[in-house]
C-alpha cells in the first residue's frame, strides 16, 4: 500500500510559515526564509516550468520527493490561496495556475463538493468532502506503487500527525529562527506518534532529517 | 573574550524537558528520552565520576565541550533542585552532590545572597544576586581563554537569547516528539536572533546542528 509520507520546510523554532500569512506573503512575514535553501534547485525549479539551477545534494533530496510521489493530499486553504481574495469562494482554483507543479493527481479536503477539474500537465484535483480518511483511500487508488504526499496546511498536517496516519516524516530544518508563525507540532499531547531516527543529509543551507512515524493506537 | 556557548538536548517538537518536573522526575515526564544518547558515553560517565563509556562520534561532541568550558552559568532552580524539597531553601545545594560533575566555577543566578560553595573536583558555587549580565562577567573571569556556558534551566536559556548574549548555540536534536513540557524558543518573537549554520554531526540517536548567533541591538 503506498505510503502517507510528509516533506515540509521548518525553522529551528518549530515553524512552518510566518505570521500574518496573506495573498502577497502567503508563507507569513520571513516564512520565505525556510524555503530559500529550494528555489535555486534544478528539481524544484524543473516541475515550476523554470529551467536551470543547481545539481547538488539538496536537489537529490527534492528529485528523490519528486519519483517518489504518485499522489498529493492537501487543505482547501492552500489550494485556494489561503486569506486570499479567493478564500469564500468556494470554486476558486486560481493560486496554483493553469500548469501547476504537482504532476500528480491531487484531492483537496473541502466542505464544498465539486467536480474534478484537469488542469496542464499531469494535475488533477479531486475536491473531497468527507474527510481526510477518504482522501487518502482515493489518494493511495491514484499513487499506485508510489507515496501520497501531504502537502499541507498546517491543520491538515496535524490532523495527519495526530490521527497516527503518517508513515514517513522528513523535516528541511532550516537555520533561522522565525520568533513566530505556524507551529508544525505544536503541543501535540498524548497524541504525538513515536518515530524512529532515519537518514540525515546536511548542506550549509539546510538538514534534511528523515523519520519513520510509528502507527498509533488511533491508526486505522 | 570567552565565548557564550549554549548546548542543549531538544526534542523534535521544540521541548528541552517533559511537563510536571518533580523531583524524582526533574527532567518532567519523558524528558529523560531527551538525554538517553549522552548517559552512555565515556565523556559524560567520567565527570559524573562513572568509568568505561562509549567513545563513538557523540562521544567526541561532549568531550569537546567539556575541553572548551571553563565556566558555567545556571539558574536557581537548576542549582538547587528544581521544584524539590529545597525549593523554599535558599540555602539548599543538595541536588548535586559533593562532587558535583561541573569540575570548573559555576555562577548560579538567584536573588539571595550567600558565601561562595567549593565542592570536590574543581566545582564552586557562586551567587550573583545583580543579573545574568553581571554574572556573565564573573564567569569570564573565571573562564580565562575557554567558553562559558549557559547551563539551564529555560528561563536563564531564553534570557540569554532574548538579550542577544550567546555566541553559539548547539542543539542535540532527539529523534522524539515529547507532545508537551518546556519549549527552549517558545515564540521569542522580534527577539529572536539571526543563526549562522555550522557543523551537523549525525548519529543513530541524535542529531548535533551548531549555529553561531549574530548579536542583537540589544547585546551589550
Amino acid at each position: 500500500m503506498p505510503r502517507l509520507t510528509l516533506d515540509i520546510s521548518m525553522s529551528l523554532d518549530g515553524f512552518i510559515a510566518g505570521p500574518n500569512q496573506t495573498l502577497e506573503q502567503p508563507l507569513g512575514e520571513g516564512g520565505d526564509r525556510l524555503h530559500e535553501w529550494v528555489f535555486g534547485l534544478a528539481s524544484w525549479r524543473k516541475p515550476h516550468g523554470l529551467s536551470g539551477g543547481e545539481t547538488n545534494a539538496d536537489n537529490e533530496i527534492v528529485a528523490e520527493f519528486i519519483r517518489a510521489t504518485g499522489a498529493v493530499v492537501m487543505g482547501r486553504r492552500m489550494f485556494s490561496g489561503g486569506d486570499g481574495p479567493w478564500k469564500d469562494d468556494p470554486n476558486a482554483d486560481g493560486w496554483w495556475g493553469d500548469d501547476p507543479p504537482f504532476h500528480v493527481p491531487v484531492f483537496v479536503l473541502t466542505h464544498h463538493a465539486r467536480e474534478t477539474v484537469t488542469k496542464q500537465g499531469g494535475t488533477s484535483y479531486t475536491f473531497v468532502t468527507d474527510g481526510i480518511e477518504a482522501a487518502l483511500e482515493q489518494a493511495r487508488a491514484a499513487a499506485g506503487d508510489k507515496n501520497v504526499a501531504v502537502a499541507g496546511g498546517a491543520t491538515v498536517v496535524q490532523q495527519c500527525l495526530k490521527a497516527g496516519l503518517l508513515d514517513e516524516l522528513q523535516i528541511h530544518l532550516a537555520p533561522v529562527l522565525l520568533g513566530d508563525g505556524v507551529s508544525l507540532f505544536d503541543r501535540l499531547g498524548a497524541d504525538a506518534p513515536e518515530l524512529e531516527a532515519g537518514r540525515v543529509v546536511a548542506s550549509p543551507s539546510v538538514t534534511h532529517l528523515r523519520f519513520g512515524v510509528a502507527k498509533g493506537a488511533s491508526a486505522p
